[in-house]
């Protein structure tokens, strides 16, 4: 029996975010993206989540390459935490590449050799040939990949929609898809972000429509918040700047360096005197600005959540300013986009956003799109790959309705390997897998615990009880004290706090000097006796926190 | 100059729910709904909100009664917390009286004087004659109000839409608003839910046709999940389960409550033979099985979320089975019903949900609705109510474009006092007001300070600091000890709590014995270093608690 060859999602397969997967023949290995999640509400104080990349930390010698579909936080965020412990090679397109120097740079690891590559380019890592083919997304310079292997050709199509009509005219490469599928393909992973949804996905250009009615009624200054990487997007909002006799003000770090890196790259047409410094606003008359900016998703620090709450330096709302949110709302934003809609109202902007007007084409192919791929590549295996599970098994039924059976579907969870040799494809166990979450600079990682503990305060506080024991005696000499922080507050409660102080002073006068003397035992029964109370009276369940000193 | 006729939102006017709005003229005060809301998400642990009543209870002898337009929590779920401080009576239709005195009974508030009222009633209030109007909503019963006060007529209309063909076949009573519009209207208060959305909002019955195709499809047992209180939509899947043979079985307190009320007074019409108990589900073969449950928002406790979990009693989910959640998602809930749809999908069920399926319509008036009522009342005054800013802002664009010049538009903020007087309307002025949180069995509310301290806690935890101090000589007996809770664990970052430990006996030794013996001073001076270091070193800022011992 010869090799087999492994394909592993490290992340993107349980959720939206995390795109990393792993193939591994014999001894070689190379990784697909490296993305990271922002956390969900449950994971209080996280900044970022990222794959647990250890499987590759442990078969680090095998590691031949990371090979980045396209420059979003979701398939390269990961990278820096993973290239301070694994120095390899990162292959992407020019743009990629130049998004994910920047990133390294941040992050003190300009050594990591970036390797920028071309559509229709093709390299040799270990076992495998990678052949970067072109598609549209939502950011310019994006590829889907054709993957040669020993047992056969894999296509992982990347993130993908089917744009007719791109902004840049770079069509997607449909001519190598369709080679694709006419010599021969074992396996293919696509994109299941839209899956539940129904026809085609706009072309990018219907936003232009948008922004010209907008423009054309708009009578004082134009603010547009989209996504920092969303080049097409910023691209549109110029040429209508220009259309209309606007300049364009940038405004914020991520997104001035994102446009400086399109613009060097020459992915980014703006015409000359188009372009102006924040320092210039005040020159310009109202009608003449179009501002371009980010926090479309209602970020606190971000200039947009800045500018509607009145805390800009520069930028101050004023009556007959537009406001175009032109991004889509990530499920879990709806209520702080709301806030920022609400405020810049406040302040005498009309705001235009995604439920209002079409000022948003999403980046990701709808069902017609999806099944389009599955025809034109007519793989013998199919993975469905970037979704949550119903995403995945929406994707798998478009599969089963075209060109792949049903037993050659495979819907992976996070860590589990799918494993192809010349007798088929099975699952084969799982390699170790997770979720890394990231607080603060990234030192130290916050542990489940920590987020157990967090997610308890947050819901009903803390409550301490401080006792002072003389060591020989079981005296009690000085408590109980009954501190308190997240739950009643004390100045207001005081009658609360007075019973609880008195339970446990009874508790206390109950329990003989053996019991007084051994700190567990008495933090024990302090702790069951406050909480059967307070979950008795209150219907309460904070943490309870005995702290016994003893003199 | 005569007396003035004041309207005073109490909640409603910043937010979806919350619907309380008070009328005063001379000596009386009538409130039209007593709403509660849902918590946001950074009202951390509190189970739901309630306005302010406060102005209610001040002015308690001036209050005639409450009245209430329809029976959906974000217009009753205050009542049990203002009627337990005041004691008045309530009106409604005999629905909506229904559903709040089985709320009532459980706060042991049968007392209360509850008087259900037909639509086209007329009761009188002290100065205000208030007639009931019927309007059409997702829940059955629903009422507008037409008041009548010395200066002039009021129109409510609840919340609406204009239902053309409406489940149990009452419309909306388009001629008594006609009646108002041409006998003259001072002022309207209208719905502004779907202010947003352009178009009419479909007919309840369109449900009907998508749970037919998918009633068609079924092979094995059908559950749907929906709101308790929607008796037209429980009616429907009724309907259609006896039209394709299929028996009724009803799960969760709520709901089988609502359906005994609504079934008992005649809104809801059950086949006998049709409505079995739970027990009676092993009985029954699959495709004779159709499960109304509540769960949709995605609940944690819900009985959906416990089929889904795998944790339900007698409902397991098996190959065969379809779910519908055939409701809103409420913004803020769309995460956790996604987890809900995974789970359900991994079990092996079909789930149709809003995205792919028309199997939900809103139960609010769209643009074009909004604008017909305008048109048809055509207020002197008007005010936008039930929502956040942008959506009264949207309705007050409409206004204007129909029939109420912009100054003669008002939008409140909660608590804002309209004053309409011979000569003119006004805001003047505010009442106190605000929104309650309650928490557990309301026994206390949660105060700001303590909310604040909570989203503290969820963000980073907390650090104790542990010094036992003698008190004469000023000598450290024990500690610095550090503990913490939701920052990193202790027992995998040793280092880090061995370095706060450092860096609190440093700072301890550099202190003399004047400083040491105040524990206040000492507290202040242990937080501000240590604060000072974890966000240096860490950029983190946890709840710093330094605990003085005096021994």
């Amino acid at each position: 029996m010869g090799e087999t060859l492994s394909i592993i999602p490290l992340g993107g397969v349980e959720e939206i975010g995390l795109n990393s997967t792993v193939f591994e023949y014999a001894g070689d290995i190379i990784m697909v993206d490296a993305g990271l999640m922002f956390p969900e509400e449950d994971m209080l104080g996280v900044d970022f989540v990222i794959p647990d990349f250890s499987y590759l930390l442990e078969n680090r010698e095998k590691v031949r390459g990371i090979v980045i579909t396209h420059g979003h936080e979701d398939h390269t965020g990961g990278l820096p935490f993973l290239l301070k412990e694994l120095d390899v090679p990162v292959y992407g397109t020019p743009l990629t590449i130049g998004l994910i120097r920047e990133k390294l740079a941040e992050h003190h690891l300009e050594h990591i050799r970036l390797i920028a590559v071309r559509p229709r380019d093709v390299i040799k890592l270990g076992a495998f040939t990678v052949e970067f083919v072109r598609v549209t997304h939502s950011i310019v310079d994006g590829v889907g990949l054709g993957i040669t292997t020993p047992l056969g050709r894999v296509v992982h199509t990347g993130d993908f929609k089917l744009d007719p009509t791109p902004v840049d005219g770079q069509l997607m490469d449909f001519h190598k898809f369709s080679e694709y599928g006419e010599t021969g393909t074992l396996l293919m992973l696509s994109d299941s972000t839209n899956a539940e949804k129904g026809g085609f996905t706009f072309s990018e250009k219907e936003v232009r429509r948008a922004f010209e009615d907008i423009f054309s009624k708009a009578q004082g200054r134009i603010i547009i918040a989209t996504f920092a990487s969303n080049i097409h997007r910023i691209q549109q909002a110029i040429d209508v700047a220009v259309m209309f006799g606007r300049k364009v003000i940038l405004c914020g770090k991520s997104i001035v360096s994102n446009t400086q890196i399109a613009l060097d790259l020459g992915y980014l047409k703006i015409p000359a005197n188009t372009w102006l410094r924040l320092e210039d606003l005040n020159k310009l008359k109202d009608e003449e600005v179009v501002i371009i900016t980010t926090g479309s998703q209602g970020e606190p620090m971000s200039v947009l959540s800045r500018i509607a709450t009145g805390e800009h330096k520069s930028i101050q709302i004023r009556d007959g300013d537009t406001v175009i949110l032109s991004a889509k709302i990530i499920p879990g934003n709806e209520r702080s986009i709301g806030k920022i809609i609400n405020h810049l109202f406040r302040r005498g902007a009309n705001v235009i956003y995604e439920k209002v007007s079409e000022i948003h084409v999403s980046g990701h192919g709808s069902k017609e799109e999806l099944k389009l791929m599955l025809n034109m590549v007519r793989p013998r295996y199919f993975m469905p790959v970037h979704g949550e599970y119903r995403h995945l098994r929406y994707h798998a039924m478009l599969a089963e309705k075209t060109v792949v059976p049903w037993e050659n579907i495979f819907i992976l969870e996070n860590g589990e390997v799918l494993e192809i040799s010349d007798t088929g494809a099975r699952k084969n166990g799982a390699v170790s897998s997770g979720r890394v979450f990231i607080d603060g600079k990234g030192m130290g990682d916050v542990e489940d615990m920590v987020l157990r503990d967090r997610r308890r305060l947050a819901h009903d506080g803390i409550v301490l009880v401080l006792i002072a024991v003389e060591k020989v005696s079981g005296a009690i000499v000085s408590g109980p004290d009954i501190m308190s922080r997240g739950f009643i507050f004390e100045d207001t409660s005081p009658e609360v706090m007075n019973d609880v102080k008195a339970l446990v002073t009874d508790t206390l006068r109950q329990m003989d000097k053996e019991m007084i003397t051994d700190s567990s035992l008495l933090q024990a029964k302090v702790r069951s006796t406050l909480k059967k109370y307070l979950r008795n009276t209150m219907e309460r369940r904070p943490m309870i926190m005995p702290i016994i000193v003893e003199v």
